[in-house]
């Protein structure tokens, strides 16, 4: 079986965009207001516009995807926490819809209603209605609700405690993922993703949170941003630090997807990090759309690259598409073995 | 020859961090202003605080550094923009006598006396006479004079302009280097040098800089931060942009430079830059000071990771150690054949 556990809800019916563009229009002008959160959008049109993930899943030979909302859409900097809230219940209801439509093909993560300032305690009433009703096996977590000026506290700090104890005791993981970026300095894409990675991976040598929080799980996406290109850097600085070693420090919360976008990145991932933390995934449809002329794929078919590389075992193959995510997010092991998939290897 | 093009002097006599206290005391107080900028360090006091470069220098099997003031003491959001002034004047001062003591050891680059919402305009005096009186053969740019809260246009901005074309009158290369965050979500060498990096790097995708200044060189350091990692994702963005094949687009203005501090980084560097576009350098004594128990040596010598890159030709090892510093830099070049040294191959 093949799991993607990074992908986003990013071919969203038109309906949606236009129910957010009331939304934001109502915060000038409260006469624009949307008159509903009903968006009128059937089954049908759900479906349909999926199916461009349907498609590459397919074709790439790819089985379930842990589906979230949009990303960049989650835009916790705009507005007020209402309109989060607001924001943030649809778009997950929606995952919900798509998840049940096509339990095969989607297992819901949620998105949650930060607000810049606003302490993340707030979140555990929407955390705890995305994994107790709608059956969310993760969410997403922004590091910096404020789009690009990091106005909140890193994530080692007691603000972000509250939160943590729940995501314990539901036994999720977050996956540390910035939004939209409101800061010209930061393609939000190129740059402020890759810096949100690289951030919260450091802020994690600085503090000593899992002490806190043994059972806490962090997958950090894209490739773990900079950090194992320059995992040399991160061990020395841990230990400059009088850290204990890096690996053994933070790598039994700490995880990485594979959304790197060419082989050579790949093969470092999967030569630095050990196998255990590193879990299949693509992105798609998201940052990169393209197809690569060096190779005629597509630049986010990650499979391949993950297919080429040398020396891994089977077993090592069946922890980064399938194991490691049943590890890392046990809802989603026992959403699987409810429906008579058990797995295959030992782990 | 091997030439290192990125040493900060971190290894100041305590005379200059009782000034830069004043300085800063005198902000609060202008009672505790520094009653002079005559720092009282004798050329012997000197001489011995590089001991420790110059005998990493030896040891290591290197010949030149191209050495500039402290990154993270620049401090560009630190005070007025008279205290940048005056604090760069003093910085640039002390690593001019260092290269006068030691020319067969350093060669100068200077830091600008930047300050966050101030014209780099500004700067164009200081830039003039390090370059013109002093012989340094480049100079550091802060992309982010705020130190960490990023609220200053990006470097494709016009904001920036009348500064490249000094440089490009000058002939001088600007490394892009952040110096210290005061935002507590960006750890200063773990996160907010690397983030310095690949945000830079991104900015130059979004604009077109290099066609209003098809001389410009900017070095981006610390290998590149996140951007050989991902070498596919920027392709892919820059493709999905229009424009051209991301090596054609920047690789004529832009390089990277090898402080990275495990082989498998430095490997993924030389397997996704052209050879012509990558410089050696260390970054010593810096952000990384201990030794890998992995490898029993120090983490930040990374002539051993470069002679152990397999499929380097002789004429590429003599690019990356020399013959493209001479090049980016040509001002070194110039002035290393002066004293009798043309170089030894062609290019």
């Amino acid at each position: 079986m093949i799991i993607d556990i990074h992908g986003h809800y990013t071919t969203e019916p038109q309906a949606l965009h236009t129910f957010r563009d009331k939304q934001l229009a109502g915060l000038a002008d409260a006469a624009r207001r949307p008159a509903s959160t009903d968006l009128g959008i059937s089954d049908e049109v759900l479906v349909k516009s999926v199916a461009p993930q349907l498609k590459f899943q397919k074709e790439r030979g790819g089985d379930l995807t842990i589906f979230s909302p949009r990303a960049g859409g989650m835009a916790h900097h705009i507005g007020t926490e209402a309109v989060s809230i607001e924001w943030t219940t649809l778009c997950n209801d929606l995952i919900h819809r798509i998840c049940t439509l096509l339990p095969g093909s989607f297992v819901g993560v949620g998105q949650l209603p930060q607000s810049p300032g606003v302490a993340p305690k707030n979140c555990i009433r929407e955390l705890e209605r995305i994994v107790t009703k709608l059956g969310f096996v993760g969410v997403n977590l922004n590091p910096d609700p404020s789009g690009g000026y990091w106005t909140d506290p890193p994530l080692i700090d007691k603000y972000w405690y509250p939160l943590y104890e729940k995501l314990c005791e539901l036994d999720v993981p977050a996956m540390i993922h910035v939004s939209s970026s409101c800061n010209p300095n930061f393609h939000h894409t190129g740059a402020h993703y890759i810096n949100g990675d690289t951030t919260a991976f450091m802020q994690l040598i600085q503090g000593n949170l899992f002490k806190d929080f043994p059972t806490l799980k962090f997958v950090i996406p894209h490739g773990g941003g900079a950090v194992p290109y320059h995992w040399g850097r991160y061990r020395g600085l841990c230990q400059d630090m009088g850290k204990p070693a890096l690996a053994e420090y933070l790598l039994k919360n700490v995880y990485f997807d594979t959304c790197v976008y060419h082989l050579p990145g790949i093969e470092l991932l999967a030569k630095v990090i050990p196998v255990d933390n590193i879990l299949f995934a693509s992105e798609m449809v998201g940052a990169v759309k393209g197809i690569d002329p060096q190779t005629g794929h597509h630049y986010d078919d990650t499979k391949r690259y993950v297919d080429q590389v040398k020396g891994l075992s089977e077993q090592d193959r069946y922890k980064i598409f399938e194991g490691n995510a049943r590890r890392v997010y046990p809802r989603l092991d026992a959403l699987l073995k409810k429906r008579g998939k058990p797995g295959t290897h030992k782990l």
